[in-house]
């Protein structure tokens, strides 16, 4: 096992329960024994769900299975293993599902079409739903709703801490609550970048407005998030609103434009970007967690692609775990993003230190500044592009030898 | 010192003089002392000269020097430095390669622009040319007609050999020669990728055919390769010929399209291939030399786009290092391309082993087969994605703690 991220909770936060929400895990031996890999979650009946999947090319079965079912906007059971992405194994993929889907269905008195469903792990190895789907019936015995610890851990694979979150916020002055829980750590890059995120309310709000709500939130939480640029098949976010609050006289809300979700939108956009920053700090093998933003772009995309085009350059990663304040390779970074850029207006700042500006070492810049500001576990890097108005800020970190022990023998 | 490449060529090949070119080197003390890191080649008042120069938008002083001048493409002389990239040195660096220009320009008797410059090195920090202008005349008096391997070396930076390949070919039934010395190492990817080639020929070619021969061969050699998809600012590959080869009757061409030049760029194109190839092998820290071939796409351009996505992937590029055969990380990262591919179609191929077809793993392929094929040094992996009858072909290496290691503490 890799050793546990310094960026690790020293305490997991304490996730409320959130009424119609229940979940189970055990091991199915999936892919290791004895390891927790196998998630249900039941929902009750009123709940409504919308979802971010992945645009991969190669997305896996479970994610053609949400793509699909996403449509009607209904859910009543999650199942998620770990162990096997399910991924590029044709028919027999299919296959999984369906069986995953039938055995939940069954357990869940509820519709195939009510079950969503996610699998992170191997990349093209068939899932056999023979080795979990006898297990659900006992899981769903056992649901209970304070489950999340155990939840956020069953989804596991690289991870090496369990990452949590909770928000709450008013609907038309009646409390709700946020729960969410994602994994991460290799794989990571925008489109979509959580690997898997699974959010939990109990506000209601139908289907549509609920993807109104979350779906422009993912451009500045999961998808601003990059800790090695590569996409995953399997990326998944799925929030889940039980409508439970309605109990409590909250409105039911039917459209994602409804000023009434201000707060909650609000809530749910810190929500996920907590969750996201969880996934960056705990990035394989990462020493240093790192904000990005430029400004000065062209357009909020020019400024995307520049900042990502040095947050996944492994030169700049390299450098940053080498504690080395090496500007020359953001400027390069900036010079390979393709977006325009003023060479001769280009500014750096690590933190509240003016590194360069007018395209070349500020005056008063020394190099110990810079080495002194890199020694931190977490830095702000900020470069103006000297071009236009627009923004954008990512968070990545660096790449370090343990990155490539991890990746070179995660399957061996 | 990284350890040197296990791809080094045991023998570095031997280049025949040329006519018209002369070379000399040594050690200026630029960034480290007793390093040879300035080069001064001189040519034939009879030389044209081509190139294509890095795409970067943060590009070199020197490489805006080169765009300028390559327009009237005429050469006197070359003069290149390592150790100080002479980028993102705002009016300085401007003013550091007028100084070259102007001090060479003296001791070739020639106009400051039949200079050619070229820096490579640490990007941000101020070229000093008092540290070697007045080394030139020196140079120009001790230049020799066989000193490329000195050249070659004169150029590396964290390169472990030096880079040589020479050809030759008939135009007009009259023998000319081609040479050409290269660097790399790191910050290589597309757009240019050999960060320096110099190419030498006695062959007597106008500018514009000359550029119109080489710039279509950069796509399938230099531009083909990828150690890390970081592009640098500095990136030039430059072709002088000396014309010399008209003494022995060959004839001065004058368009790019002129029959008599097929084997001259055949030869041409061998040439930088071979250059390219030996940059990749010394890729930093690498233990693997991949060919990687993509079919079955829908145009080249896509073709290219898939084959970079997969070279460029870190969790490709760390299985290679791991020697494990994760044929499901090339799924993910044709699906992460963004081009046209058919899942359900895709297949795979190590060598001559069938890995994947049709959607999953093929039906005769074992795990042990892969795992095998994976221990070698040389590796050919081959995708088709099914869905037309465009190839692209890209040469990479993997990514090993090595390269984190060199470039972590390259600057300290």
């Amino acid at each position: 096992m890799a050793n546990i991220s310094p960026f690790a909770p020293t305490r997991l936060p304490a996730l409320p329960v959130i009424d119609g929400v229940r979940m189970a895990a055990c091991a199915a031996g999936i892919r290791y024994p004895g390891r927790t890999d196998l998630l249900l979650a039941l929902f009750e009946p009123t709940t409504t769900v919308a979802g971010v999947l992945t645009r991969s090319k190669t997305a896996s079965a479970p994610v053609e299975w949400c793509r699909a079912h996403l449509k009607h906007g209904m859910a009543r059971a999650l199942v998620v293993n770990s162990g096997n992405a399910n991924a590029f194994t044709g028919m027999a993929g299919r296959e999984a599902v369906k069986a995953t889907a039938h055995a939940a269905a069954n357990v869940a008195d509820c519709l195939e079409s009510d079950v969503y469903i996610a699998s992170t792990g191997v990349i093209g190895e068939p899932l056999d739903p023979g080795k979990f789907v006898g297990l659900l019936a006992g899981l769903a015995e056992n649901a209970q709703a304070d489950a999340y610890e155990m939840a956020a851990r069953a989804i596991m694979t690289t991870d090496t801490f369990p990452k949590l979150a909770t928000r709450s916020c008013e609907i038309d002055g009646v409390s709700v609550t946020l729960n969410g829980i994602a994994k991460g750590a290799g794989m990571i890059a925008p489109d979509m970048a959580t690997m898997l995120a699974f959010l939990f309310t109990d506000a209601a709000i139908e289907p549509g407005a609920l993807h109104d709500v979350m779906a422009p939130l993912v451009e500045d939480s999961f998808n601003a998030i990059t800790i090695d640029s590569d996409t995953s098949t399997s990326d998944t976010c799925l929030i889940f609103a039980t409508g439970t609050a309605t109990k409590r006289g909250a409105p039911r809300i039917a459209r994602g434009d409804d000023e009434r979700l201000a707060g909650f939108r609000e809530a749910l956009g810190e929500l996920m970007t907590d969750l996201a920053h969880q996934i960056v700090k705990d990035g394989e093998g990462l020493t240093k967690f790192v904000k990005l933003t430029v400004t000065g772009a062209e357009t909020k995309a020019a400024a995307r692609t520049i900042a990502l085009s040095i947050a996944n350059s492994p030169l700049v990663k390299t450098a940053l775990a080498g504690e080395d304040p090496n500007w020359g390779r953001i400027v390069m970074a900036v010079g390979k993003a393709g977006e325009a850029a003023d060479r001769d207006k280009l500014a750096i700042r690590f933190g509240d230190i003016l590194v360069a500006e007018n395209g070349g070492v500020a005056s008063g810049y020394r190099e110990e500044q810079g080495a002194a500001y890199m020694k931190r576990a977490e830095l702000e890097i900020a470069v103006d592009v000297g071009v236009g108005e627009a923004a954008a800020t990512v968070w990545t970190c660096d790449l370090t030898k343990e990155y490539i022990a991890i990746n070179a023998d995660y399957r061996s």
